[in-house]
């Protein structure tokens, strides 16, 4: 593996890793108010698009942070509709 | 230009401008009790490393994407660790 493969996976854990202490967060205080809604619906189109993008264009790291950062920006985004 | 490379600069421009709104409200309010800063310290990192890894492999879409969303991100920790 080259070295700029295990930087794209570093940063493909990070970036999947990233959502989880603020989705950690918004379950223990239930408050969203100071999260801007239009930066979960913006984030989650795009991390959907990079998604699609990853798949297209065969390219793991992109692919496994877009997985696991969709779901998370999904839930925060719900928790942001429901509890503001 | 082909539609990967369109679906690409899409998810691009959308990441780069995911993060303004977040901006805005934190300038307006000045109030980031709700953000996690850990969630804003793994991003400048995962950013950070998408942008050394675009640049590395020659990829506009990710270069431009991770340039603005690094900017932003860094102005909200700053914010973060300011009005905690």
């Amino acid at each position: 593996m080259d070295y700029v493969t295990i930087i794209g996976l570093a940063a493909a854990a990070l970036g999947g890793l990233s959502l989880f202490p603020q989705l950690l967060k918004v379950l223990k205080t239930k408050s969203t108010k100071d999260l801007s809604i239009g930066m979960f619906i913006i984030f989650c189109i795009s991390i959907f698009l990079w998604l699609f993008y990853g798949i297209l264009s065969n390219d793991a790291p992109i692919i496994i942070a877009n997985f696991f950062g969709f779901i998370e920006a999904v839930i925060i985004l719900f928790f942001k509709i429901k509890y503001k």
